[in-house]
């Protein structure tokens, strides 16, 4: 065993093709010298990794996947090289690994393992959307997707509701893009109408949209050309 | 009123000195065309703004500062600019504007008063330290500062970790460095032996510190030399 580890890096990727300048140098500089990356999709890490370093030879790299299907299970060979001492980057779909994304259980065996690990800075829909919403930045909780059917989705909302206005702390959730015109009008039916819903779609991409507004004020909208874009969500 | 209102763009600054490669080429190119920051404090935004962008007059910048007496007070004044059509940035003292700092209330005022607002992706010390706990990063709560009180914060931590486990949520607070040691006792004193702790400590300084281990593991580590470093911590 070598007298030191490798660092495990965790490495932000763009959340759309236009977030390409939102990539701190650092975290090219660091991109540039990996050889080994665990990736929630090789594809999607290939197409990063060319972009951000475009003179990498990407047949130098080992990229291993995620199992999709088992999201909760990890390969002991992934962990090899930080073993060796040599550094591995640990790469999400889109954005910053670890957050709303399978990355946790990658983090968590590099801990038991005592692999020093780096978190680098770089996106992250929910801290963005949260930054953008206006919402309280110093209470909130984040629960993923919400459930799909009709009836538990309003009681599910109308609960979020209650513990913002209780706890003064933000709600926030995330939607596809084809259930979001879904979501927005489970939120106009359930909540109060002076209840606050914050929306950020498409952030990083060429038409971005950052709004909050009471339900009643949402209710008055009608331009919703976000619908077709991922989206985050906030109640507060 | 012109055609078009400025944008408010939420501009990151590093979390400490060592992280000025770690602000993307974004952020940097917007900051050198602003003329107009709101600022948590002016002094540190004067630090920041020199640093980032070296060629930069600040004498030619306006730069309005928050009051920290009456955070929840917004200046007239400060819009001014955006509903002339001209841009306005938004600092905090470290890291993303609107988390963990009280930034929020700026950029609600924004929304209320229709102005386009563009969150930057950037430096966040929560989003860091939970990519970097291996917690649930698809569930976690911010709660800022626990009570300071020691009856009620042994309360608080295990009301904290019977969340994280009914909820499966991850629970992350932050304290000042010349509480950390008394954090880090009461954590060990009032927690089960199994509840997993992750901190991360000095985050983008020079020597930063991410580790999870569990409550019986901590009580066993002997090396605590980031006590006197700002830090993230996560029951889970």
């Amino acid at each position: 065993m070598p007298a030191r580890q490798g660092t495990l890096y965790l490495i932000p990727v763009p959340l759309d093709d236009h977030g390409i300048s939102e990539i701190a140098p650092e975290t090219i500089g660091i991109l540039s010298g990996l050889r080994y990356i665990i990736a929630e999709k090789a594809k999607t890490a290939r197409k990063w990794i060319k972009i951000l370093v475009p003179g990498i030879v990407l047949q130098d790299m080992t990229i291993y996947e995620m199992d999709k299907h088992h999201p909760d299970k990890t390969d002991p060979d992934w962990f090899v090289p930080l073993i060796n001492g040599v550094d591995v980057g640990l790469m999400s779909e889109a954005g910053s690994p670890g957050i709303a994304d399978p990355g946790a259980i990658i983090v968590n065996e590099a801990h038991r393992r005592d692999i020093p690990i780096r978190s680098l800075s770089g996106p992250s829909s929910i801290t963005m959307a949260l930054m953008g919403s206006g919402m309280n930045g110093q209470s909130f909780a984040f629960h993923g997707y919400l459930p799909q059917s009709s009836g538990e989705l309003t009681r599910r909302l109308q609960q979020l509701e209650r513990q913002a206005i209780q706890h003064q702390q933000a709600q926030i959730f995330i939607e596809t893009p084809y259930r979001n015109l879904q979501m927005l009008e489970a939120c106009l039916k359930s909540l109060h109408s002076d209840t606050r819903l914050g929306i950020s779609a498409g952030l990083q991409s060429s038409n971005p949209l950052q709004k909050t507004r009471s339900i009643g004020e949402w209710k008055r909208l009608k331009d919703h050309n976000w619908l077709h874009l991922p989206a985050v969500f906030i109640i507060g």
